[in-house]
């Protein structure tokens, strides 16, 4: 008994103690550093027996004045409640303070009775003994009880996102999000040299930059605009000798509703001098593998590689989900929904060939090949029996196209049937590259436009025909590819002053006095460069397996761009809008409904 | 001889090789990888003579032909051109290269012939002789000699603001920037458990938001805002049980032309639950010491406070500047010019007490005073010959703010006769606590307006006071001060409702309603917090001594508000406007000149 007597006679050095050895573990955030608590509600073990103990934390559940659960970011702490007279004081705070109250408590860390351990809880073999109490804020009762929420509907969950914040998911993706973003820094920052540099927000459109929000300025009629990405800045940064760059953006893009989009989202921006497409690959490759959470297994490096025109024939799409084969054979029926969508999204038939138990082929075309083309075509898709192969015929993209989502529809039927196809456990990186360069223009398909951006580029093999037959060109773009998501995307920029307004004015026909500062900036000793983009909210959303962007972000714009929260966007005055020069023009019905 | 013989025989597995052990040193970075170059140009040594290097760089000038310097962002390497017939075509190359023009140099390191070492230059004991050599891209003339780029007018080095990045201290200053940010970075995420959490940039005005760009949405009348500080979001978060935060954050501010103030900026944000005063206090001594860069030698902790009144009456400011004493007395002449600026800038009369050599006083005031107020006078002031005194009288504020500024006055004067008061290199940190919570509105002083923002919690010894004399209860806010800059400021803030409530609609008399989301989750169980923003571009533009924020911004505006570079903002089309439902309003003469 000596040992605790004496633990107890100086329960103020003790923390300090605590905290000081804390300190030198590694890699272990001091989460009671600057503030009166001695232990997160998640901390305490047996080895804490003893020890007067200061916790900070939110009432989850009372149990008949007995018990109190305490709750904060790291987990849970049985309370026992005094009953003593003593402590009546104590006893009656806590027994009345109401769910969701934030809470101090003061008491000595003891073992649970034996058989009342809960080895469910990581503190479930202690509890701490209250000896004084403040009730920091009493909570009013919730507009819904905490463990239903993520019952409720998402328009009620994001107008109570701080009491949404509280949930295990939210924190869990918010803490994981910051963790990797941290551990991806380190290795751009600490390990290879590059350089956090923030670019500007308020800059100018870009060439059919119909997707920018646009900010008035003091200045009648001038207007600034949010870009959709930091790529001219920096590669006037690479132009400026910064070598390697990156920056942790925002970007805007204002897309109206397009489901599952955010009006603001953030990317991984990545720019190097004097790097080729192999390089910059690696470097995402060490990135990731950096800075995976333990949590979700590792992943290997190199990833898989695969050119635009070989995704489009395999799988129908530049963005294959190859956690699955399946390359256009299907095992199990449905087949008859299948046809119905690619006839009414694709305009496109399908034939079927099914492998019969004695290995013969059922099929509408059976009648059309003799037995030697039929035991080629089981040789050639390495039909096994019950095997069901679709069959289509058309404009090679199309039928790609059509293809590729119907491999999608029968995975998803498969899954239906219980089948587990896509496990999202499972993490299938590709590159996929070699990309055209130039696009005909979908609403004249004489004209062509860029397939990505106009830095792109071309691939060195085919720069010769960019005078030519500029359709033939491929890029030096590439994507990254998780799951069938795209999660990345970059280039080998033009660096040739000449090549670029090459590319702008004769194959574009863009005007291309409005980037003439980057034109400029290419004549004065521009590297070679490329970069990359990771779109930060799809991949951290991947990684943890949430089914939507907005549920890795603190505080997301509902579908149409709403913040259903704080209610924005909403109406200014018209004095408001006086030092930026611009009035509404009130669509006539809007305007008729204001006057009466 | 054998073994640089053998060095040569292998010079591909060699970078690895250096590669590979360079990785082993922590904490320097390997700005070599993913890349083909092996060495920058800042990096070769005596070490490495014998060893094949292959350099990426800028020609920063070259000489008869015989020697060429190549630039990278790590310095300067003398490249040998080689004036044998077999390399002819490398001589010629190099020997036309225009200065700027990018270049790869493979060569052998060698040591220079004796005599000819440069000790000024770190690679200076070396040359590298070229053997292969190619022009990356060649650059037209500058519109001016790169050295000479600051003695350009601003206006020039903005608009090529690409060349300007390259110049040694917009480099520096952009890689410390990026260091010091990292290494907060780690002190908070790393080593205290904060979480950076991203948090929108379209959001909607707040209550006299009229510094706050505004952002028009699809909706017909309806706008988003750029707010100027993430601060509802911050408190947002502590409702959400997020615990610690902190992000690195872009904020935006519409002054119109203030001069040196950017219209968006970055500030390191931070937010604690359970925290008091000192708790924050703490935290931003740690973190300035943990990232304080070591070429700026080392601060002392705890940093030295002062109260409002103290600061008011000692400095007269609430931005002491602490280098140097002098709390209002002088040692030198130019008083004319003193007095007429306080007559000027606050009609303010001035009165001198001069100490003559014999200790006796000369002043209009010495007829007013007998012999012992006059010897108490020199007491009190502790006066020396020569000694100057201003003695100002009137109002209490008014007062103390002249003489602040003749205080900073007379230290430009005495700068300019050579002595030095403010020492760029000493960093005085010093907090600056009990300021005002509520001050007299300016355009009526009956009302009362927040002396920081509406969110600041009372004084706990002045709180009673906020129902009978708010204008005497002081704040829980604190501003961080360096060499008489605000570099930062925060406060704890009101977690309660009811209070919060008060303060908004009875003392300042504010319609609520736009802050009930606020209001509202203060009801669910906000825990006690508080927090703090540093202002990161001012508080690095003061690490490394820069005259300007402008100077630690990658592509700051000009005073004005213009991206010269890029020529932001700009005229969009009314087309353009059409889905925001906006039109321009044109002043009439730009109307009429429009139209002529």
């Amino acid at each position: 008994m000596a040992l605790p007597r004496l633990l107890r006679v100086l329960p103020r050095a003790l923390p300090a103690l605590a905290r000081a050895l804390h300190r030198a573990v590694p890699g272990v955030p001091d989460f009671n550093s600057f503030v009166t608590r001695t232990n997160t509600c998640g901390e305490l073990r047996s080895a804490h027996v003893g020890q007067e103990v200061t916790l900070y934390g939110w009432v989850q559940y009372q149990r008949q004045g007995l018990f109190l659960i305490l709750r904060d970011f790291q987990g849970l702490t049985q309370i026992v409640i005094p009953q003593d007279e003593a402590h009546s004081h104590v006893k009656k705070l806590l027994s009345s303070a109401p769910v969701e109250s934030v809470v101090r408590v003061t008491g000595i860390v003891s073992p649970r009775p034996p058989g009342q351990e809960n080895p469910k809880m990581p503190t479930g073999d202690i509890e701490v003994k209250a000896e004084t109490a403040e009730i920091l804020n009493s909570s009013k009762k919730l507009p819904f009880e905490l463990k239903d929420f993520v019952k409720k509907s998402e328009a009620l969950r994001m107008q109570y996102r701080y009491l949404d914040l509280r949930s295990f998911p939210l924190q869990h993706n918010l803490r994981l999000r910051s963790q990797v973003v941290m551990r991806m820094r380190e290795f751009l920052c600490n390990l290879h040299g590059f350089v956090d540099v923030e670019t500007p927000t308020l800059f100018k459109r870009t060439p059919g930059g119909a997707k920018e929000f646009l900010v008035p300025s003091r200045e009648a009629g001038k207007f600034y605009s949010l870009p959709q990405s930091p790529q001219q800045f920096k590669q006037l940064l690479m132009v400026g000798g910064l070598d390697r760059y990156f920056q942790v953006a925002r970007c805007y893009r204002d897309e109206g509703s397009r489901p599952d989009r955010q009006p603001e989202f953030t990317q991984i921006d990545i720019e190097m001098s004097f790097v080729d497409q192999a390089g910059i690959q690696r470097l995402i490759e060490g990135l990731l593998q950096y800075s995976w959470p333990e949590e979700r297994g590792s992943i290997t490096a190199p990833f898989p590689s695969m050119t635009y025109e070989e995704a489009l024939a395999d799988y129908g799409t530049d963005k294959p989900d190859t956690r699955f084969g399946m390359k256009r054979y299907l095992k199990k029926k449905d087949l008859q929904s299948l046809k119905e969508s690619a006839k009414s999204q694709f305009n496109q038939e399908i034939v079927e060939i099914i492998c019969r138990p004695d290995g013969s082929l059922k099929s509408l075309l059976t009648k059309f090949l003799g037995e030697k083309q039929q035991s080629e075509l089981i040789q050639v898709l390495n039909m096994q029996v019950d095997d069901v192969v679709l069959l289509a015929a058309g404009e090679h993209k199309q039928v790609c196209s059509a293809l590729g989502s119907l491999r999608l529809g029968s995975a998803d039927l498969l899954e239906a049937a219980g089948l587990v196809l896509r496990d999202p456990a499972a993490f299938h990186f590709l590159w996929v590259v070699d990309f055209p360069l130039f696009l005909p223009k979908e609403e004249n398909s004489t004209e062509l436009e860029s397939a990505h951006h106009p830095f792109t580029a071309p691939h060195p093999s085919d720069a010769h025909l960019l005078y030519s037959d500029p359709t033939k060109v491929r890029s030096q773009h590439y994507d990254l590819v998780l799951n069938g998501c795209e999660v990345g995307g970059g280039s080998i920029r033009i660096h040739s002053a000449e090549l670029q307004r090459f590319v702008l004015e004769k194959v574009l026909k863009e005007d291309s006095e409005v980037l003439s500062h980057l034109l400029q900036a290419l004549e004065f000793g521009a590297p070679p460069h490329g970069g990359i983009a990771l779109g930060l909210d799809r991949l951290i959303s991947l990684i943890v397996d949430a089914p939507s962007i907005r549920d890795v972000i603190a505080f997301p714009k509902s579908f149409r761009g709403r913040d259903l929260m704080g209610n924005a966007p909403d109406y200014v005055t018209p004095e408001e809008l006086e030092p930026y020069h611009i009035q509404v023009s009130w669509p006539l019905e809007e305007k008729e409904a204001k006057q009466n």
